[in-house]
């Protein structure tokens, strides 16, 4: 194959359970156009779903066109990043909860509908790429990616290349064990680190404290009295405004991933940790302690090597990762 | 340089708290001469430690010439296995409880000494490397080592090849967290696997039990009536003599270790996990339950991928890596 040139795009896909960003990439990474964000709309269905990604595409390839004045045998390819299990040799998700899909060709079908050479890859993978190629952990050779939202997706790039595992399951940083009698995980396991540090899992921890008393925090009003209404922005915007008690969760959240990222570096030693999704808005109040948690528990050597910072991709994170998964294994 | 051929031969050294063992072996690994183990006597100092390594290093080439009947100049350098964290670039071991030492240039002296190049890696990688290289895991993609003896050390091997992180402190698996407000360890921090799983904390959790009721247990016999002479090893024999609560002991010890393997295979997806040391000596007992709780906790295509096996090179594993690891820098 030959070398992609700049007037070249590659289109990244980023398939959540509730969007689906596109957006196009030259292969050098200097232009990222056309980025487009449509409703999954997981009800329509596999097939459904395959309609908005295509959708999605065709917009994004159409918004390229006329922004740059391409035509359309510029765009060589369609990276895409979906929620894993998967099985990157044969294009298929093999388990995706939050889309209800089990062993779908996913690859193959968007690949036969827009007529372009398709790779897929785990949604973290891709995020953990991404920052890694254009943004916060730019230029570094180790890096793990943890995206924290309703799950808490990881990823690992290993001398600037991501590191798949033996059968793709690399990354699976949410599902490690913290307290191996701690908190049950959707998983079926105990303990796991996205138990107590994703998005409803922080909401849940807030929820049990105003549970045993709701008097002390401005939780309770900010969401009408209705605790099933909290959620973890509720705990950042709380903690901003300087309640005490959510300031705790926030405390707490950094803890638990400070323990993980801990273990990390003492596994892994990386030069870059990049931590994104939404407990990102939590800001200093998050990071503070997180870094200090990780001093207490890792290696001196680790510590000092591992710079831990938020994503400065949110949004296309995913989509430029993507993008360059798919220029790893096709051009090289 | 020059390719190794096979009239060559490649010293290994393993540096250990208790005892120092040296090895000959060809570069292609087909014969390993001369093996030999000296005490380290680590009272005698730094200083007094290189004499024995140096005195083991003629030893074994000696045992090696008269073997083969080789000259001195078949051999062509010394890989040396030390405990971390350390300095490969500079060949400096920069911390060792329990040799005692900081910062001491070990490559350089032993190198001047025995006028061969040599090069320095941390002993947990190699034991790790020597077992992917001629013992259990030979030939596998992404590999995992796990040294358990007065501490628990670790090693990744990732495409063939050892990991060692940003700064060289990668594989310090005794030192993740399983239980984040757990027992205390000896590095200062809580719930590390070393504070469960080492020999003496094995040791520790069987006295434990035995302060609350010695009645039920062969072990108390086993030891005279004085607990404080109970080890690991006791615990290995009450077990297979059929003692329950020394069974209890050694299943507690597989839970622990499930937890802490399942974590690097969903962290990691090797398709091997070498677990060495004496607790290997607990046989299926340890395997059966160490495998039943990794597939409770691991994701299945990570369970699938991945065999987990007691390492085959007991004594060597470490001698065998030291060389592997001096081939590595040197003929590469």
């Amino acid at each position: 194959m030959t070398a992609a040139t700049a007037q070249e795009f590659i289109i990244g896909v980023d398939l959540g359970g509730t969007n689906i960003v596109t957006g196009a990439l030259t292969p050098d990474g200097a232009r990222t156009c056309g980025v487009r964000s449509v409703p999954t709309d997981v009800a329509s269905g596999a097939e459904g779903v395959v309609d908005h990604i295509v959708g999605a595409i065709e917009a994004t390839i159409a918004a390229t066109m006329e922004e740059t004045g391409v035509g359309r045998d510029a765009f060589r390819g369609v990276g895409i990043g979906a929620p894993g299990p998967l099985d990157r040799e044969r294009g298929i998700v093999i388990v995706a909860p939050n889309l209800g899909w089990r062993n779908f060709p996913l690859r193959d079908r968007v690949q036969d509908r827009v007529k372009l050479p398709a790779t897929l890859d785990n949604d973290a993978n891709c995020a953990t790429l991404g920052e890694w190629w254009l943004g916060a952990a730019r230029g570094a050779r180790h890096v793990i990616g943890l995206t924290i939202g309703t799950g808490i997706g990881g990823g690992l790039v290993i001398d600037g290349r991501l590191f798949h595992g033996a059968s793709d399951v690399a990354g699976e940083i949410g599902h490690t064990t913290i307290d191996m009698d701690g908190r049950h995980c959707k998983c079926g396991n105990y303990g796991c680190l996205e138990a107590y540090a994703s998005g409803p899992a922080i909401a849940t921890r807030a929820r049990e404290v105003l549970d045993r008393d709701s008097t002390a925090s401005l939780m309770p009003a900010m969401v009408g009295g209705d605790l099933t209404r909290l959620t973890a922005q509720t705990v950042y915007d709380a903690a901003k405004a300087g309640d005490r008690v959510a300031d705790e969760i926030v405390r707490d959240t950094a803890r638990y991933l400070g323990a993980a990222v801990a273990n990390l570096l003492n596994i892994f030693n990386p030069d870059v940790v990049v931590i994104a999704g939404g407990v990102t808005l939590a800001g200093e109040r998050l990071f503070g302690p997180l870094q200090a948690e990780v001093r207490r528990r890792a290696f001196a050597p680790a510590v000092d090597a591992a710079r831990i910072v938020p994503g400065i991709l949110p949004g296309t994170a995913g989509v430029v990762g993507a993008a360059k998964a798919y220029l790893e294994r096709e051009y090289k």
